[in-house]
């Protein structure tokens, strides 16, 4: 495949969409074609089961369940959209990807990365972004950014509770660690600006 | 886990559903608490799954992600109602479980065997019936029976090709072979009380 594929990641109210948007107008301002996206959905059929995971009670799926229809929804995703675009040669940025399914489902200790993987193997051939940024904010800063947004309509999984967050952010930084060349945590209680342009420095190399 | 869990497998038109109905009462009559269920669905939130997994257009989803719904919708079936009831020594009648998904979703053989147990293992531990009752019946018979009761609502999976399901079945005869203790081929061209029989006298050794 010849496109590129970056996702971001990172808790609630690190500026993932912002960004999101920022990087795609710059990788634009390029002459690149990129395609803007999310997860989960991203496409019509993914977008249904979106729906189905963000909406209704807390306890509406067990967690394998919740694993699994993440994984139909990224399946859906990468079939329709990702894997056609980068075979074109095209960018894909995308706000979440994997790594929220790694974090988020892991952190219950029913199921473990290397189930999360088997899910995304079978799904959706295992395909990994080309790299990965890890909007990176203390979580005091984060919690009060996602509180003065909120407006009542926290989803189901942004709306548990700050140990839950608390973990899932240690995840995060803990696949930078271990995958240093495609994962880079940034420093994101810089300005937006700020943000991007260090995001866009990492990317030089693939933008030749 | 102390209950008992029984399948029941085919093709549209083999009888399934009067089967595991009719199975039903003929435990109770012995004293059985018996849940009879079905498969994709069997709970609230599986049925959410089921319809879309069985309403829409043919290609409304790829195979990998259709895999993925059936496995997120057994999950929840399993962990909300099989499991639950086989730990109090309840009974199990599933019209449809794993069987079905590595049957008809493995024939486009894009997924394999090990893909489709990979997502169950996730999903639900990888439970399996006590004992699987495949009813055959000549692909013509079978077809003949669903045209007969098509009110031309015949969902996405069912309204495939004859060819598929010839592959289908064949595949229900496989694990009959493979597994002999477990998977059991009832004859379906008989009248529903003899099928009935033939299945009661298979279960005695389980009813004790």
């Amino acid at each position: 495949m010849i496109g590129r594929f970056i996702s971001l990641e990172g808790g609630e109210g690190t500026g993932k969409s912002t960004q999101a948007k920022a990087l795609a107008r710059s990788l634009e301002s390029k002459g690149i074609t990129v395609h803007l996206t999310r997860e989960p959905g991203g496409t019509p059929g993914a977008e249904i089961i979106r729906d189905l995971l963000l909406t209704g009670h807390e306890d509406k799926w067990n967690m394998r369940t919740e694993a699994l229809l993440f994984a139909a929804a990224r399946a859906e995703h990468c079939q329709s959209l990702v894997v056609p675009a980068l075979e074109r040669g095209e960018w894909i940025v995308s706000d979440r990807f994997i790594d929220s399914s790694r974090a988020y489902q892991s952190v219950s200790g029913l199921l473990n990365d290397a189930d999360i993987m088997a899910l995304h193997k079978v799904g959706s051939g295992g395909l990994m972004p080309d790299r990965t940024f890890i909007l990176d904010l203390p979580e005091e800063v984060a919690a009060r950014r996602a509180e003065a947004r909120d407006r009542g309509d926290s989803d189901r999984i942004g709306g548990r509770d700050s140990d839950y967050h608390h973990s899932v952010m240690a995840k995060f930084r803990e696949y930078a660690k271990d995958e240093p060349d495609r994962v880079k945590l940034i420093d994101a209680a810089q300005s937006p600006e700020d943000v991007t342009t260090d995001i866009m420095h990492i990317l030089n190399d693939l933008i030749g």
